[in-house]
């Protein structure tokens, strides 16, 4: 009997529900208890864009051994049904009397001994995506085991992404290089930046995408002073730097990158630092390989801007990427993860050409043992001028 | 000198704040605490899709007295500095060692008094969007302070919409009516459900929505199975029943309804499903008046169903809605929230015609002194059929 199965086969899941329960093993943990869509989704294939409701919570328990057992709202049976587990308890969600925290409780005490520790991702990058009082009701209702830190079991696991993942990310990227190329035929003078996101959004799912959960970017003259900010009504003038940011979803994964484009002739410093964003990208691209840390990553990145004579501007270098629009490690001076061979990364140098002007770069690649192999379409070195 | 703010005049935020101050002072809350993207959009005027980063956590501190304090990372001094509010506090996150921690506790510490209480929002349907391992770190540093449950006190403010909200929701609503009149230009025999998915976000996005946080439906003989998968590339057949669903924002406000089509002729127990929920929303169209209980408009609903023949099928029947796609109170029979003027709410009855056949329906309305007044253009009484 063929195994029901989204998204991946049932091997790809079971692969990481063992590698994660080698994690937890190594951490004393005797089960994870997983509550956001990235987190559900990576266990089970359970992909749905219900999570825009905030109104219920779901779980998925991940035993010491074993398959992962699902308690989640009745809404979402037929669903995970479809899914490779097995074992899907369900509750009337929301119940402003018992929201699914007695099933949970019932759940995990059947799995775990009553010494027995349960992990929940709770460092940095981390929410639990329940309500803070069915938390602390869920304590109760489980002791005397204990809830402990299974951030490390999580990371350590997801952050390594299979062929099958790199391919999802690559078709995602594939789309937003095809949307980037159409942008030259509607960012032109006069188009207001509203429109200009609109038209990108529209174009981002003419390629392909199933949705477009993120789109940012900014314009202004010799560069932007912002770059997560909606879209204003101002149209785009000459002298403009427009920048569009995109995480692009198909099949539950991410890309994450940008372009710049001059809207007429680009000034000379804009060019420099856009030349600069290069080198430095280009630097990272030559040099980095498994085992540096992610804050050798940024001090590569950030040496080479300033050794283009630029001043490193923007926040993080670049962040990991996948499940969601950004993923732990982060480019920062602070970060010491391991970079390994089948991390999803950006490479997000930025630089500030003037007080309130920035320009930022990204690309997208995945780690292997020789270096980076690029999954978003090299940019130009020559910032793209936009002349009409 | 003008005050700077986003989306609505700094009059608006300012009456916010001061309606939550007046429920803090009902529940002897010293300061409420606030992490979500819609508490936060709420209070300042800050939107940004950036939000879609699970990196960094942000927070708003709302003083007993006084305008909110934002302790934010420096990536969001920009924006927020475009915001009404002056007291933007901010730190390089993320941050492995103190992701904002200090930051926010000295903040609480130097607003709320040793003895004092502050709120969080955390009860049904609510989480907390920051690190649990953070959160514990946070209580330690504010101690001999404690947090308490600010739920009510979020929740009974935020629930009631000002005429400038109406606006902005009826705005939106008024988006997804004019894609909802295009679907039966995409929407035919032989085309993949994914490509009417597709084309109804560009036709949303084409119409007004600055962007599509949700797009969920279903297409099969008779009826569809489930309300919240993503789209297959199953083709649309004669006989089919396809439903499209959506929350598409417009200046940070969601509108949330639905609307059915046959594909080709309507089976007779189709379009008697249909005409159920016509006249199970028109119940409630006609009796509901403010006073009522969430319940009571659960049980008009779905005793009108059962008057008219039908099976109550599907989740709740209906919810709140404004700044997120659901907020509470939800249509069940356990929910005692009062229904009061100025809220905005979905009508959403929804019937099994058999096993795994569901036909849904809903509407968006805001509730009058003299009882609910459309936001959504009515559906018709008779499921629409696309005959080409």
């Amino acid at each position: 009997m063929p195994e029901h199965s989204l998204i991946f086969p049932a091997e790809e899941y079971r692969r990481r529900v063992s590698a994660l329960q080698s994690e937890m093993a190594r951490g004393q943990l005797d089960a994870l208890l997983l509550t956001t869509p990235a987190d559900v989704f990576y266990t089970t294939g359970f992909l749905t864009r219900f999570w825009e409701s905030p109104a219920r919570p779901w779980f998925v328990v991940v035993p010491a051994a074993g398959d992962p057992v699902a308690v989640i709202p009745a809404i979402g049976a037929e669903l995970m049904g479809r899914c490779w587990i097995r074992d899907i308890r369900t509750w009337n969600a929301p119940d402003p009397v018992d929201d699914g925290v007695s099933l949970l409780a019932e759940t995990l005490n059947s799995l775990v001994p009553a010494s027995g520790r349960i992990g929940i991702p709770m460092g940095l990058e981390s929410h639990l995506r329940m309500p803070v009082g069915d938390f602390l009701r869920l304590q109760d209702r489980i002791a005397p085991r204990r809830i402990a830190d299974g951030t490390g079991a999580v990371y350590r696991v997801r952050e390594i992404k299979s062929e099958a993942e790199i391919e999802k990310i690559r078709a995602s990227c594939a789309i937003a290089d095809a949307a980037f190329a159409r942008v030259p035929e509607f960012a032109h003078q006069g188009v207001p930046l509203s429109r200009v996101f609109c038209d990108f959004q529209v174009a981002l799912l003419q390629e392909g995408a199933d949705w477009v959960s993120y789109v940012a970017g900014g314009a202004g003259q010799g560069g932007y002073g912002d770059v997560i900010s909606p879209a204003d009504e101002r149209p785009l003038q000459a002298g403009d730097v427009l920048m569009l940011d995109t995480g692009a979803v198909r099949e539950g994964y991410f890309c994450d990158f940008d372009r710049n484009f001059a809207i007429g002739r680009a000034a000379d410093d804009v060019r420099r630092a856009h030349a600069s964003l290069y080198a430095a990208t280009e630097a990272a691209l030559t040099n980095l390989r498994p085992g540096m840390l992610a804050r050798d990553l940024h001090r590569i990145l950030a040496e080479a801007l300033t050794r283009e004579g630029s001043v490193v501007g923007g926040g993080r270098l670049g962040h990991g990427l996948g499940l969601t629009l950004t993923e732990w490690p982060s480019l920062t001076p602070l970060d010491t993860t391991e970079l390994r061979e089948g991390m999803v990364l950006t490479l997000e140098p930025g630089v500030e050409i003037a007080p309130g002007r920035i320009l930022v770069h990204e690309e997208n690649i995945v780690l292997r043992a020789g270096g980076p192999e690029l999954l978003s379409r090299r940019a130009p070195a020559d910032l793209p001028e936009i002349m009409e």
